[in-house]
């Protein structure tokens, strides 16, 4: 080890490989679930040096552990005792080529600072969610995070066109195409978006960019359930030809939750509906930008036309319509706001399931007797991104007992799965849903991963027991 | 060999195992290019039937090559000595779920039934080419597939959203999720989607379903140039918002073949010009289905503004648009004439090149002298789905010499790959591009493949020789 650790030491530079206390903010995930010691931190400065320390490790057979901006929630950095290597020095935008519509982002870019960069040339990244402002590159591609704009733009995958990936043996892969058409072989780009690092290190990523809004129109709609909220939704698609971005579900106790944590941020509405929809449109038609005769932009005269035809019929209680930017903004900080109250206190179960849309419902009404059976006491929190048919699922258990805890998990997946969807939507595996894979992931899909993973890192030194264990 | 065909006999039935003159519709591709003799053709009735072959198959060592419509250009289904496996009679429609927006097809449908099937229900599915009446899914989903509409819906692989796949082995691998976020371990769905069943045999996929379009606006616009016709496109996707759903690009050299080959369909323009374009926009929006005060279509008069706008500055020379279903027919079928009129004669160099948008022109560019180098008297015809960056680039030889053939094959694509473009858009490898695969891709992102076709296929039977020869 003090081998492996000098011979680093020389590649990066004294600077560049912590260990003891210079490490310290390397080992604990934002959550607090995870914690632990690295027998060192590395950060390269390139991809050069990014293969170099995988040939260091790849020949000291030393695992690696990736991390970028470690805002991860399925505990992905875990790296007791085996070298961490941070890309967060590699955080260069590369390139932004307007007239192809990509940005080259290095692995440690920060998510908000891409979408900075590419909104002066007129574009926008469409990849959104809470962290935008300390996660980077190299942790959502290789995550395939999702977000709030994913019913309109897709997940990562959708939204990046190539990947530079550095293998276990510190040979680099240029999978850097900036294409929309490339049938040469297997889709080996789409396999490394979301191997959260099992497969190869991140250092780069080719990201499609599109043309930014002229317009949004924002809303926070109040809904007496979820089955009416879901046909709100497909409305409002249909009427508008596809333009919804963004479709956030909250019920009732998420208020609750809010005054309890945040009482600053209150419920829009002066009583607490059932369901409490942030829904956004946007447009990039420059007509979009253009005010009508009474000074309102065009989607959000259409917006509060189709609330309040909806209202006519009974489907929606109550709107209101964000009338400036800043409304706007503080409507999207009420529901970005949820990984902070969400995760703040232990125990907890934070599950991420996704559901065909038309079992939402069914979800709820089942899972909420398994959950009684379980532990009766337990509170309980959801939310969704509606339009992707995704719930966080969050249980707080009356106990820290982990045989509680992880037969509360396991329903939470199983039902998930029983219903036809999946108990990973977008946070991924990690080390935190390793159970549910080996119980509720096909025998024949795990096979083919391990096949894949011992084919690809034969020595099984990239993240180790993460993704498929 | 007897014995294996015994068992096949006994597991398919007699008549489901074709061999001697009864397989002779087998026994070529639809261009001609190429011809084998198969060891005999199988056509298993459902997924359990598939699976027993392979696991015959992989008991006896013996290769077998897939084939559903056989509509490739690539020779994917060339199986000298080796079992066919054709998946036409896997030919059910499981399901169409309108509220999950997805059509759960076997391999062995027809894309036109696809379309048909779905249509009913209000929905489509975007994908769209000139063999759209005889390609089958299992085909589609394994060459993934582009066509005229993967500037606004994207190629196969974002129109599939799960697939079930029989492995090497007879496993079935069961990826038929119909979610739109699934973050359970690594992207096999779109590892298999393009692999060409070099990986596993597609019996079944997951369709993905958008609202039908209720209004097409669709026109022919005669072009002085190629960047003209860019500036164009970019315009026109600005102002519609994103709603054009092909931008075909024809040059002069078109209606001149089309004149000897076809003289029954005629350019639109009295005078033939540089470019012609076949644009068209389509809209969900219910509104986009409301006639305006003169009659007209809210699109077809936007965009009949905008190509009037656009010949005021002088950039189109002239324009048609389309006024009825029937004419817009005609105009797609001067377009979807292109195959039958480019691949009618040998010796023929028939290439697929994907490049980035910004680089179009320089790619005729360079490639004329290049192509005068090797063989002045060339006769060269090529067409685009410009808004992909994608060139059907044909070249007429003088000579059937193999190495004057060779080397215009492996000049177009090597200057497609040095100006950041791919030599296979959207055909695939198959057989014909086994040289371009040796001699310009990647030799790390060949390993890889080669790595990842071992741990799925360790005996080497599926479809080999193909993709990763």
């Amino acid at each position: 080890m003090t081998e492996l650790l000098e011979t680093l030491r020389a590649l990066l530079g004294p600077a560049h490989v912590l260990t003891g206390d210079d490490a310290a903010g390397y080992t604990r995930d934002w959550t607090g679930k995870y914690a632990w010691t690295p027998l060192a931190v590395l950060r390269p400065a390139d991809t050069g040096e990014v293969a170099g320390v995988m040939r260091a490790a790849d020949a000291a057979g030393v695992a690696v552990v990736p991390v970028s901006g470690n805002t991860g929630l399925a505990g992905g950095t875990h790296a007791e005792g085996q070298l961490m290597l941070s890309l967060e020095r590699l955080n260069r935008i590369r390139e932004i080529r307007a007239g192809a519509r990509v940005c080259i982002a290095e692995a440690g870019v920060v998510l908000a600072q891409v979408h900075a960069a590419v909104a002066a040339h007129g574009l926008s990244f469409p990849l959104s969610f809470g962290a935008q402002g300390s996660a980077r590159v190299g942790g959502f591609v290789s995550t395939n995070a999702g977000g709030s704009n994913v019913v309109r733009y897709g997940n990562t995958r959708a939204l990046v066109l190539g990947v530079e990936v550095v293998l276990a043996d510190g040979r680099v892969l240029d999978l850097m195409g900036a294409l929309h058409k490339d049938n040469t072989g297997y889709d080996l780009k789409d396999l490394i978006v979301g191997a959260e690092g099992t497969l190869g290190i991140v250092t780069a990523a080719v990201l499609k960019l599109v043309p930014a809004p002229v317009a949004h129109a924002t809303a926070m709609v109040a809904l007496p359930d979820l089955t009416t909220a879901l046909g709100l939704l497909n409305r409002l698609q249909g009427e508008s030809g596809g333009l919804v971005e963004a479709f956030e579900f909250m019920p009732d106790r998420y208020w609750r939750r809010m005054a309890r944590f945040r009482p600053d941020i209150a419920c829009p509405f002066a009583e607490v509906p059932p369901v409490t929809v942030l829904v956004e449109l946007g447009s990039a038609a420059p007509a979009a930008g253009v005010p009508g005769p009474d000074g309102s932009l065009p989607l959000t005269a259409d917006l509060e036309a189709a609330l309040a035809a909806a209202m006519e019929r009974g489907e929606v209680l109550d709107a209101v319509i964000a009338q400036s930017g800043q409304q706007r903004r503080q409507m999207w900080v009420t529901r970005e706001s949820a990984a902070e109250i969400t995760l703040n206190v232990v125990p907890i179960v934070d599950c991420d399931v996704a559901l065909p849309l038309d079992r939402m419902q069914a979800y709820l009404d089942a899972m909420a007797p398994r959950l009684a059976a379980i532990d009766p006491g337990a509170d309980l929190l959801y939310i969704a991104h509606l339009g992707d048919g995704n719930y966080h699922y969050t249980v707080y258990p009356t106990t820290g007992d982990p045989a509680v805890i992880e037969a509360i998990r396991l329903a939470i997946g199983e039902e998930a799965v029983r219903l036809g969807g999946s108990f990973s939507a977008e946070h991924g595996i990690g080390l935190s849903k390793q159970a549910e894979m080996r119980a509720l992931k096909s025998p024949v899909a795990r096979d083919v991963m391990r096949a894949i993973k011992a084919a690809l890192d034969p020595k099984g030194l990239l993240n180790p027991g993460k993704t498929i264990g």
